[in-house]
């Protein structure tokens, strides 16, 4: 699939490539004109009017521009507004989505973030006989926040993985149906309706909607920017003086916040944070008496092995236990999304108990919890298979898509971790606004690619995109004997 | 298990009959001494302090005595404190639960409205090599309504099963891990924080956490009674009357009421309603503009052939379609409660689409979504040897119980759905408070019997309880050559 980006820049039309439409760098030549100075194609689109259910996230609180359904409550008509908003670009590629065969003129998703890389080695596994149980007890209600054999299981994987000094602890595992549920359930437990949580932007938008949905969270945000200055050695460095400013910003406007989340490895910069990064955050958050979630879903998705990836799991010392709770799941390091399963790990047993009790809305299936178990447990499997092959892939989809940026002259974040590249595509805003930041993402769509831009992320600097790599690229390759095949 | 019951009034001891503390009949006995004017008993069960963690239902929106946790919000504290309230029957249960061999001495769970008579047949169809599929779109992010294969076969089965006068659509269909999520997004799309939802108790006392936790939506209480009197010509019969003056009374304390909730077949009671009384509680929500949330999750568990069960989904007219959401899941119906998947159909696109939203949180295994599917469609199973068994099972399991009860002295509901009994113990508590009712529910747990009290289903008479009776009979009466055997 990534061979467009070849196909134009090279000219060439391999068998693999596709006859039209799937179009990055076509739509970026496009683009790049506009930059150049030309404008008239910019007039053009400036000229096509924005969706009109355009909500702002910082405003979607308050809607204000939108048909309101007398059917719903004020909330009821956020969520059914803020589905549209969010959901544009992928109502779009469902409507008109990429197959080989059925529809190669279709829209190619490069803003899912899924890892497509690794489906047959995940399908193989999970139809081995040892997964196909249906005893009773996974047929019965189970234990809200997980059956006993999932979570032991967890917390064995999680103390070798993350390299815990002491053995985790079963009782501080809960397991429910997805890392968006357990936002929405610490959120919910930690703040009360209208009470805030402090992020750093550019981040996984959905956190967003998963805090503010039920549970009436707003998200405060540190606004990291591009720019090497002070003590940002890196762009979109994460400092504790931006924690810092941000929180100070926030209480003098009255806001109360109650915790800090940490993305780590950081969608969608790619950034792993060092030691004695994770823990000025985690003092800092000690020091205001924030709790700390730490989202390490991408935490077996570092890909390069000079990379070395931290668990605050696995610090020596937590510096304030009490308040940092740790969330894992498989959808991005198994590359299966579409099996719902994440977990949070706590020592607060008040914090256990209360996201246990939310935890009947967001139950797993006993089936599935016994899949899970036998997954989590195959440490010979998953050391000499799996991850190997799946860091194997990650890296040559990452290089393959960083080459093809580096020949297009196209700036962009190299990091090691994740599935996605954060590219800078400044240079083709003419006034760098994030109304030019839309316009580009529609050229990119009308294209047949969905890209996610900056402002999904709430990237404080218009013309930033998130393009995910992780696609495909082992079967489009495949003619050309891609090694690791 | 049941045997039991049989075991103390014929004396005999049977090679089935538990050696000791599954007792239910030895319990009352022991009451009714109590019920007979001793009162030496009762005296001593009095002395014993209810346990502190009780919050009444009412008031738990203001929780006031339990200790605060410094590390969680004031919804987090209630969410914590629901937990320990609702489940200390079900605590006990986990620590000391009845197995044939393992714990013979345990306690046996009459509590939980699960139907544990077909895990046979269940087991041998789930596992069978259709249900086993693990392809790529499995695997990834569904459409978070539902898989569309999926909500078609959904959409089919409830054309069929409720006999719907036009073929259903899928785009009505909405698919999520359960009715308990179901009722937690409903509540919180129609409602805003605060406002109310109509039931008549006794209902199923989880609807109240569901609509609570997440939504800040309350209940308020249509109280039906067992007398009968006026236009009520059976025990604890709904009628628009009780209706109306529960609507009228809450508006006049300010209480804004969006909908209506409707089980039926109705837990605990067992009551199916006639098409006539659907059409009165239809269309009196009509006239107040109230939604209808129409809980049908028992709808194939009607065990006797003389009952008739009626969906509002199979009425010619509804009222008012755009008001009418109708919800059903597997887990009742197929005996597969550790299976999450329940199901909205509802012709109002603002409310699917704002439930859709928040089904985020909600999501089912893609995988487990084939499976559900699978099931659905095979119409012959399920007719020619599913239901079938099922019903033969239920209806004997019923017959059992109700036969025991009968020869105790112990007046009942006697009902053709669901997997429960309705009992009238008013006779046993002396002067019927639900103080009493604790005891006599704290009594039958000492003697390792756990029962749901009929506070826990906000009836207004103390001495209601409700047995499952959908329990294991069958492997007990293995022996005796049972005939659906």
């Amino acid at each position: 699939m990534l061979s467009i980006l070849k196909q134009s820049h090279s000219g060439s039309s391999s068998s693999l490539a596709m006859p039209r439409g799937l179009d990055f760098s076509q739509a970026l030549s496009e683009i790049a004109g506009m930059g150049g100075g030309g404008g008239g194609d910019l007039q053009e689109l400036r000229a096509r009017p924005l969706t009109e259910r355009r909500v702002d996230m910082h405003g979607f609180c308050n809607p204000g521009d939108f048909q309101r359904s007398p059917y719903l409550s004020a909330r009821g008509n956020i969520a059914n507004v803020f589905r549209g908003s969010t959901e544009e670009g992928y109502k779009a590629y469902h409507a008109d989505k990429y197959d080989e065969d059925k529809n190669p003129n279709g829209i190619i998703n490069f803003g899912t973030s899924e890892n497509k890389l690794c489906f047959d080695l995940m399908s193989k596994r999970l139809t081995q006989t040892d997964m196909n149980l249906m005893e009773p007890p996974l047929l019965q209600y189970p234990d809200w926040k997980g059956h006993m054999f999932l979570r032991e299981e967890v917390a064995r994987f999680l103390t070798y993985y993350c390299k815990a000094p002491a053995p985790l602890k079963a009782e501080n595992v809960i397991v429910l149906n997805g890392c968006g549920s357990l936002f929405s359930a610490l959120a919910t437990v930690l703040c009360d309706p209208g009470e805030a949580v402090l992020i750093a932007t550019p981040f996984y938008g959905g956190i967003t909607q998963s805090v503010f949905l039920y549970g009436n969270v707003k998200l405060v945000y540190a606004y990291l920017d591009s720019k090497i200055t002070g003590t940002s050695t890196r762009p979109f460095q994460l400092t504790v003086e931006k924690l810092e400013k941000a929180l100070q910003d926030a209480r003098a406007e009255g806001v109360t916040v109650r915790a800090l989340i940490l993305l780590n490895p950081q969608n969608p910069l790619g950034d792993i944070y060092s030691l004695s990064e994770l823990r000025d955050y985690l003092e800092f958050a000690k020091r205001h008496e924030l709790h700390v979630i730490v989202d390490e879903i991408y935490m077996l998705s570092v890909f390069d092995e000079s990379a070395t990836f931290h668990s605050v799991l696995g610090m020596d010392r937590l510096p304030d236990p009490q308040r940092t709770h740790v969330m894992w799941g498989i959808s991005k390091d198994f590359a299966v999304s579409g099996i719902r399963f994440g977990t949070l790990y706590t020592e607060n047993q008040d914090v256990a108990n209360a996201v246990g009790s939310l935890c009947y809305f967001h139950g797993v299936c006993g089936p599935v919890q016994h899949k899970v178990a036998q997954l989590l447990r195959d440490r010979d499997w998953i050391n000499q298979v799996y991850l190997r092959a799946n860091h194997a892939r990650l890296k040559a989809a990452h290089t393959y898509v960083t080459d093809e940026l580096k020949t297009l002259g196209v700036p962009f974040l190299n990091r090691n971790a994740g599935f996605f590249v954060w590219i800078d595509f400044r240079k083709y805003l003419r006034t760098g606004t994030f109304e030019e930041e839309m316009l580009l993402w529609r050229r990119f769509l009308d294209n047949k690619v969905l890209l996610s831009c900056g402002k999904a992320f709430e990237c404080s600097e218009p013309g930033w995109f998130r393009i995910i790599f992780a696609d495909k690229t082992h079967r489009l390759q495949l003619g050309e004997g891609f090694p690791e095949q």
